[in-house]
């Protein structure tokens, strides 16, 4: 007998960088404590993080990825939420969800508390219609459906890969339009749920985010950031960049838009400018890379379409910066430590189910 | 000066099929008195419509389009609300909304009522971006703007041609879906205008519907429809792939969302699929065929990608049924009435404006 309770509770993992706000945990108590948690801890390690009683946890710091990866732990970033990313990896669960710690419950236009999980949970439980947009946007919601002129062929979807929240209050902007519009805040509540159209790159930001681990897991690396990188800031968007390219390959779905959390504090945008110049220059090249990127058809394992993509990050993107070259050296050793962890496991087979 | 008064009061024509109600008219009246009105009447033109007082319009019946048009009055449908389309070409103004006499005005979740020409100007005077997915929908609404990632060489966007607005209450289904789902009413207000990507097909609907004459007009043909075709209910399908697969080429936006209007009445949804029953197994050819339509460099008017576009038709569609080699046709006589009635004005030059 199945037993009640909340969904997928022995399937899921709620990943989470460092939690400097002990409040972020009791606001999401009702909604996480069902569920096992995965902390990475990206700075020093010796260090303390409290967690409240009644949760079940595991933290991991430096020392301890140090110990499981050995030399590869040259891979997970240090000193940045980039890190989080080796959480994904230890997981053993199917499905993983990320938070940062400033994300606190947010509430629907009727003033209820919005069960973030319990949506993202429903978006990647349900398909994707990849291949043609629909206007009513999700068609598997309730009250919703495929509109006139939608290929039937089509209407059964793809499995979802993954689901991209959004957030209310502070939006996710980059440094220079934090400094121009520091006081905007996202007030409108879109009641939507889409499918991101295959062959379209979105930016992928890691506040909030759910995916299926045996589905994409191996290219959801958050790349080399914080200490000792020339970039910060942008390991969500190098993990959706690959994400997308390769779910497109397989034929796997990305949702983006509910369930909203509450964003509570802006980071500091001159900070933030400091971590992102770079990238901000940069990405006029990576994203016309990505959009170009052909994955050949023998690559048919996330693990594969990830080694691929590595050879390509080295040959087209080392010309930009040396960085690329270690970056792609490092994709290649993310998925040598992935498969060490996850032995026997190729991902991305769920294509056509 | 410029005069104060309703956004583009000389420069827009409102396009209705024929009224069979009068009450359509009285509701509208507040936000569709200040701009001329070209009703195109489908059926028999011995019938008169009684258009109420107070509306400045021109009304054009079937004598009245074979008078103008002479021979090449067989491009335009009979007996069908495709001949709509006609008015598009004999209107000379800049902007047309067009709009379906079953759509009255919705209502906004505060309750108040809905100016879907206003949202819709809002919509075609302000750029898209169809490049890359913003997450946060338009990224030109108040209290928006483009998220982290977003390149900052796309953020100009591109002029808008399309604005396709939504329909609550009567969501727009096909007839089998109508049938399954007799009771299903759309009551989700989904406060966002986005985009469609570069590259996706959609399925655009004409009930609802505003577009630029001088960016994309010319491919706003509405196919060859009603008494003595093969086919019903697939106008602005059609013309919504020509539309999609133009604007792509030309750099031209299409938006999708908002303003909603209320649709009062589902259509009987077993003429529906006699109209239709065609249509749904030859939209599993078409539409692969309009995915992969390449058009070459050198058209860079609407109207020479609409002739090329026409060639592909009879070339590659002819095959499924010779209905097609006949709209192909009728595409070319479209063109060639189009640019007798609007001389010397090749559309979609505004490209990279």
């Amino acid at each position: 007998m199945a037993s009640a309770g909340p969904a997928l509770k022995d399937e899921l993992d709620i990943v989470i960088p460092t939690i400097r706000n002990l409040d972020f945990l009791e606001m999401w108590r009702p909604f996480f404590q069902p569920y096992h948690l995965i902390i990475v801890q990206d700075g020093d390690p010796s260090k303390t993080i409290k967690v409240p009683d009644g949760f079940q946890y595991d933290l991991y710091n430096r020392n301890d990825i140090n110990k499981l990866l050995g030399p590869k732990a040259s891979c997970i970033s240090f000193k940045d939420s980039a890190c989080r990313c080796f959480g994904y990896m230890v997981s053993k669960k199917k499905y993983i969800y990320t938070i940062d710690d400033d994300c606190f419950v947010a509430k629907n236009p009727s003033g209820q508390d919005i069960n973030a999980l319990e949506q993202h949970i429903k978006n990647l439980l349900c398909p994707s219609a990849p291949y043609f947009f629909n206007t009513l946007y999700d068609p598997y919601a309730e009250g919703a459906d495929f509109v006139r002129g939608y290929p039937f062929s089509l209407r059964e979807g793809v499995p979802t890969a993954v689901s991209h929240g959004l957030w209310l209050n502070i939006p996710d902007y980059d440094a220079p339009t934090q400094l121009v519009k520091p006081a905007e805040r996202n007030k409108r509540y879109v009641d939507a749920v889409m499918t991101i159209p295959k062959g379209t790159l979105f930016p992928m930001c890691g506040m909030n985010l759910a995916f299926d681990r045996d589905l994409i897991g191996p290219a959801m690396y958050f790349g080399l950031m914080g200490e000792g990188q020339p970039i910060g800031r942008y390991d969500d968007m190098w993990a959706g960049w690959c994400v997308k390219v390769i779910c497109d390959h397989l034929g796997l779905g990305v949702k983006t838009g509910l369930p909203y959390i509450w964003h509570s504090k802006a980071s500091n945008p001159f900070v933030n400018l400091k971590k992102e110049y770079k990238g901000i220059f940069w990405q006029e090249e990576i994203i016309p890379f990505f959009q170009t990127a052909i994955l050949p058809k023998e690559c048919t394992t996330v693990q594969a379409c990830y080694i691929e993509l590595s050879k390509q990050v080295k040959e087209k993107l080392g010309k930009i910066d040396p960085y690329f070259t270690k970056l792609g050296d490092a994709m290649v050793t993310w998925i040598e430590a992935w498969d060490e962890l996850n032995p026997g496991k190729d991902a991305g087979k769920g294509k056509g189910k």
